[in-house]
């Protein structure tokens, strides 16, 4: 197989960026065609694409029309989490590779078919969670591996990011996030934080995750925010239903515990707040530290700073895999630092060697399903939810596979 | 009145630092008695103070006839957490003002009755949480107060401490932690970061914490820290029930959630990961920062470090109140980096005046409750648990009472 012929469904902010950024560069991918409702979106990014590729692809309002005319290889959805799950399904119903972009889902049932259809189909999918390619995270996979954290036992995240200029001019832009501000109260993006962990876990391989509790602060941040902003008026009667911070514990069937964080709402700087935390050792990104046990002579007290033990994240840098140490500039520049790439040749490279996707359907529905899982606990008061084993207990013969090699 | 008679019951590490570093050095307290069953402990105590106080205290091995003989005004009760509230019980009965050391409850009904103890009797009860006067806490409720944070949406704390080295020691030196961690499951140890937090929420004083959910990781970190000590070797089959991290979940009647962590078996650095989330601004200890909306021109990106918003929390020391601008070296000395000194000289100051202690006995038995009830809902899979209202409905016109004045 020479190129890849690749289509690209959602041409929204994220499937514009990616196309340009990432599969543009990509000298083994073809971009042949490009779909979304909004068709004026997809003819943008045919013109901003001039430039970039020697091709023109063909633009459409329907996915299922460009998928029957033009049988690419494979597909890019990066349409909303509302529509992304049946588009992945329509694909993979016509044997199309999907490289699917993250969200939460909005029922079990949605998670459900997506595992169906896969099964059935056997088409190659793979959900797209950059961040299980970002450097911190896997320094501590691969600390995890060595065993230098000993056995894990807590781990948490977050996807704390102020989006309240987005959520604001949803309406505006067309960005279905501010809908789902006023509609829903639940961890609606939790897979950033979780994908890192449940790979580090051995979610799906020898370990799941069985239940939930969720629990939500009331919703006041983007109420104020409207509220201070003139060109905002329209929006000031909005009751949103979204909590400020929504917080989830996860138990796994392996006796470890994860909390996630969805916290979006709010003023902020950006962090996953990854962390580790195991027998031997810890990694914690919101106080950047790597603190190993034996390396400190006593345990803490309140009067040493805590930069007095362990070092920062990237002193230990010769824990990082090859792909990161070998970072180029432009693979930096291509989108979220180099992320977004690493996960589009993941995609690509076992695609084109017909091998199995790093990040897999099993994974992307038992990851996504916390959502509607986190809404149920929310609304029944913070009640435990069971999570389902959608590998129908295959997870306790599948093996670890990491999404890089550590060799 | 000229000076305080305090006497002392508990004089274990605790009790008998706190009397050697703070009451030992208050010009208006004299200490007339030392009690507790293991005798041994009083007397070396009355050894260490020959130097630093005047009298020589009588010793007791019974709390009662020390209350009965000694009629004390006060006194600190620092007895394990299995006892203390028995012990602060006798003396409310017989009038002598009590300052209650820490520790979770192992049942509601012990603070039902502790409350109506207090409501019987009148005597003064002060909750001496030490971590509502350290410097951080203090800059948090006064930032909070004067507005700068909006309307507060979140907080989270810790009490993340390894104690490894206690919990194992606990036979030899007998400290009773070690059998807490082998018998129970729980937060047991939720004051130090919910106190400050509830203060700042105005918990019992127009809002009331109403329901948890608390979920528990595996127990591995202390069976593999005895496994690596020979000198361990008497505990390396002792099953410890204590999960090595606890985290719970707490909704508040005002709409806002607090979340809290026992982490004290793993390796890791001290801290209380104190935080608060405003519509306004931020505060975290974790990432040392204090972050103010519209102080920032755009929000947060992966790519920008934490430190290029914001301050760090010194650098908003202008909020800091009075006690801590003007803190003296020997304070700072007196334990506990000088929260010690602060906490007491609170309850003596109040104690003297005749007035409303700022820590008191509805703050006890709303934050020791926490304990029994995360046990509850570990035990049952994360099961949602109500929070009584020890005031009785009385928090609802209960004006807030700050532990330290800001003007």
């Amino acid at each position: 197989m020479d190129k890849v012929r690749f289509a690209v469904c959602g041409t929204g902010g994220r499937g514009s960026g990616l196309t340009r950024a990432v599969l543009a560069k990509f000298d083994d991918v073809e971009i042949v065609g490009l779909a979304d409702p909004y068709v004026d979106k997809a003819e943008t990014l045919r013109e901003t694409l001039k430039d970039k590729i020697s091709n023109v692809p063909a633009v459409y309002g329907d996915h299922i029309k460009m998928f029957d005319e033009l049988k690419p290889d494979a597909v890019l959805v990066s349409t909303s989490w509302a529509t992304h799950l049946k588009v992945a399904m329509d694909a993979m119903r016509r044997g199309i590779a999907v490289a699917l972009e993250v969200g939460g889902a909005y029922s079990i049932e949605d998670c459900y078919e997506l595992v169906r259809v896969y099964e059935e189909t056997k088409t190659p999918l793979m959900f797209m969670e950059n961040c299980c390619y970002d450097k911190d995270e896997l320094i501590g996979l691969n600390m995890a591996r060595k065993g230098l954290l000993g056995e894990i036992v807590y781990c948490h995240g977050a996807y704390a990011h102020d989006l309240r200029e987005e959520v604001s001019y949803g309406d505006v832009k067309r960005h279905y996030r501010q809908k789902e501000y006023m509609n829903r109260n639940c961890d609606n993006y939790p897979t950033h934080e979780l994908g890192p962990i449940a790979k580090i876990l051995g979610i799906n391989r020898g370990n799941r995750m069985v239940s939930l509790v969720s629990m939500s602060s009331k919703a006041r941040g983007l109420h104020e925010y409207i509220m201070n902003r003139e060109d905002l008026s329209h929006l000031k009667d909005v009751e949103f239903k979204q909590g400020d911070v929504v917080q989830t514990l996860i138990k796994c069937e392996n006796g470890e515990m994860i909390s996630i964080k969805l916290d979006t709402t709010l003023p902020r700087y950006y962090s996953r707040e990854f962390t580790l935390r195991g027998t031997k050792g810890m990694l914690c990104q919101e106080s950047d530290m790597v603190l190993l046990d034996g390396k400190y002579t006593e345990y803490g007290t309140p009067y040493k700073t805590i930069k007095e033990y362990g070092g920062n994240i990237d002193s230990f840098s010769e824990y990082m895999p090859k792909i990161w140490s070998e970072v180029t500039p432009e693979i930096l520049k291509a989108g979220h630092g180099g992320m977004d790439y690493f996960v589009f040749r993941a995609f690509v490279d076992a695609f084109k060697k017909g091998e199995e996707m790093p990040i897999d359907v099993y994974d992307a529905a038992s990851w996504m399903v916390i959502s509607c899982l986190s809404e149920q606990s929310i609304k029944n008061n913070g009640q435990s939810v069971e999570i389902p084993d959608f590998t129908n207990g295959k997870y306790k013969e599948r093996p670890i596979k990491d999404v890089v090699s550590f060799d």
